[in-house]
C-alpha cells in the first residue's frame, strides 16, 4: 500500500467515526436553514454561523497553513497565534486556489444527512428540545474530515503528474479535462475503496457490547455517499489542480 | 443492559476513537507547558489557551446547558446565542457544583499521554515543524469525551440513590464517604467494563485495510487509564454528588 493510499485509508476511519457520532442525533433540519434560528448575524444558518466561528478560531492555531486543510469560509481566516508552519513543499502553489467545500457542504447537508439520520418518527421539536449544538458539532467534525479526504486528491494528482509529466503536460496544454479525468480514473482502485469502506463501516458500526443491537449507522448510505459524491468530487479536485499545475 | 450502561458503553467508543486520532501525533509536550509557546495571553499553555477559546465558543451554542457537560474553564462560559435548553430535570441541582475537570486534565496530560504517544524516537522539533494544533484539537475531543464519561457518574449515582433512598440518606447524613464509596462499587461491573474496553480498543485500533500493520493504539495503556483514573474518578464524582444530594 502506497503512502497516499494509507493516508486515504486512515481518513476513512476518521470519516466513519465522525458520521457515527453524527447519526446519534436526528436531522434537526432547522440548523441548516438561514433564518430558521434567530442569531446575532441573522442572514445565515446556525450551522454556518458555528462552522464560521470554529474556522475563525482554528485559523488562529494555523489549521489552514496545513496543505491538506481548506476552509469553508476563507473570509473568516485570521492571523495565527503560532509561528507559521514550515511544511515541506509537496504541492504546486496553485493548490491554494482549489477549494470545493461549498459542494461538499451541499451534498452532505442536502443528500447525505437526510438519507442517514434517524428521524425517530417525528419532526424537529424546536430549539429548546433539540440537540442543535451537538448535531452541529458532529457536523463540523464530519465536514472537516470529508474536506480533507477530498482535497487530499491534490497529493494523488501531484504524484500522478510527476510519474507521467509529459503525458499530463500535453493534456493540460490542450485543456482536455475529460482526458485528464480518464487518465486519473482507476475503476479497480475505486472498487477496492468502496469494499474497504463497507467492511470498515460494518466493523466500526457494530455494537461490541451487545451484538443484538442495531448497527450504529446505515452502511449502505455511507458507501453510496462515497460512490456518488466523495469519489467524483475527489476526481474533480484532481482535475482542477492539474489544470493549474503549469501556471 | 440498562440505559445508563448503554450510554456509558457508547461513550467508550467515542473515547477510543478520539484517543486513536490523538496518537497519530507525537507527544508535543511544549503545548502543555505554560510559557513554552509565546501566546497573546502569555501565562498559560497553548493547550489551555485553545481549550478555553473552544469552550467560550461552545458555551455560545449552549454546550454547558446540557446536564452531562462540564467546562474546564467555567470562567470562560458566555451567554448562549440559542434559546436556553429545557432539559428534563433528572439530576439534583447540586450537580452543577461537581466538576473535577482539573483532575481529568492532570492525569490525561501527565500520565496518559506520555504513556501512549509515539515519540518517533526524537524530541519536540519546535513550532514550525510540529503539528501543535492538530494534537491539541484531538486533545480537546479526548478531554471532552473523558469529562462527559466521568461526570456521567452523577446519573448513575442518582439512580442508585433513588433505588435505595433510605440507605443512602443515612450514609450521607453521617458524612460517611467511605461507606458511600463502598455502596456504589461493583467490582464485577468494573471487570466487565475493562474487558469490554479491551475488546473495543483492539477492534477499533485494528487496521482493516492491512492486518499486518501495527495496531493504531496501545490497548494496555487505554485499559490502564480506565483502571487507574477513569473508574476511580467516576466514583469520586458519584460520592461528591451524593454528599450534596440532600442540600
Amino acid at each position: 500500500m502506497s503512502l497516499t493510499a494509507r493516508i486515504r485509508s486512515r481518513l476513512e476511519d476518521t470519516i466513519i467515526w465522525a458520521l457515527i457520532e453524527r447519526v446519534q442525533f436526528p436531522l434537526n433540519e432547522s440548523i441548516y436553514k438561514p433564518g430558521a434560528i434567530p442569531l446575532p448575524e441573522a442572514s445565515i444558518s446556525f450551522m454556518d454561523w458555528y462552522l464560521r466561528e470554529q474556522e475563525k478560531l482554528q485559523s488562529r492555531i494555523r489549521r489552514y497553513d496545513s496543505p491538506d486543510e481548506y476552509p469553508f469560509f476563507p473570509d473568516a481566516v485570521e492571523e495565527p497565534i503560532l509561528e507559521r508552519l514550515s511544511y515541506p513543499p509537496i504541492l504546486h502553489p496553485c493548490s491554494r486556489a482549489v477549494n470545493i467545500n461549498f459542494k461538499i457542504k451541499e451534498f452532505y447537508t442536502n443528500k447525505f444527512l437526510p438519507a442517514v439520520c434517524p428521524d425517530f418518527g417525528r419532526p424537529d421539536r424546536g430549539a429548546q428540545a433539540e440537540n442543535y449544538g451537538s448535531a452541529a458539532t458532529c457536523d463540523i467534525a464530519s465536514l472537516q474530515a470529508l474536506s480533507r479526504r477530498i482535497h487530499f486528491g491534490m497529493f494523488v494528482a501531484e504524484s500522478k503528474f510527476q510519474a507521467e509529466e509529459d503525458k499530463f503536460t500535453a493534456m493540460i496544454r490542450a485543456g482536455d479535462r475529460e482526458a485528464i479525468g480518464n487518465a486519473i480514473t482507476k475503476p479497480e482502485v475505486e472498487k477496492q475503496v468502496l469494499a474497504r469502506l463497507k467492511t470498515k463501516a460494518e466493523a466500526h458500526g457494530r455494537d461490541l457490547s451487545n451484538e443484538s443491537y442495531l448497527p450504529k449507522i446505515d452502511v449502505n448510505a455511507v458507501v453510496n455517499m462515497y460512490k456518488e459524491f466523495v469519489i467524483p468530487l475527489t476526481k474533480e479536485v484532481e482535475v482542477e489542480y492539474l489544470m493549474q499545475r503549469l501556471s
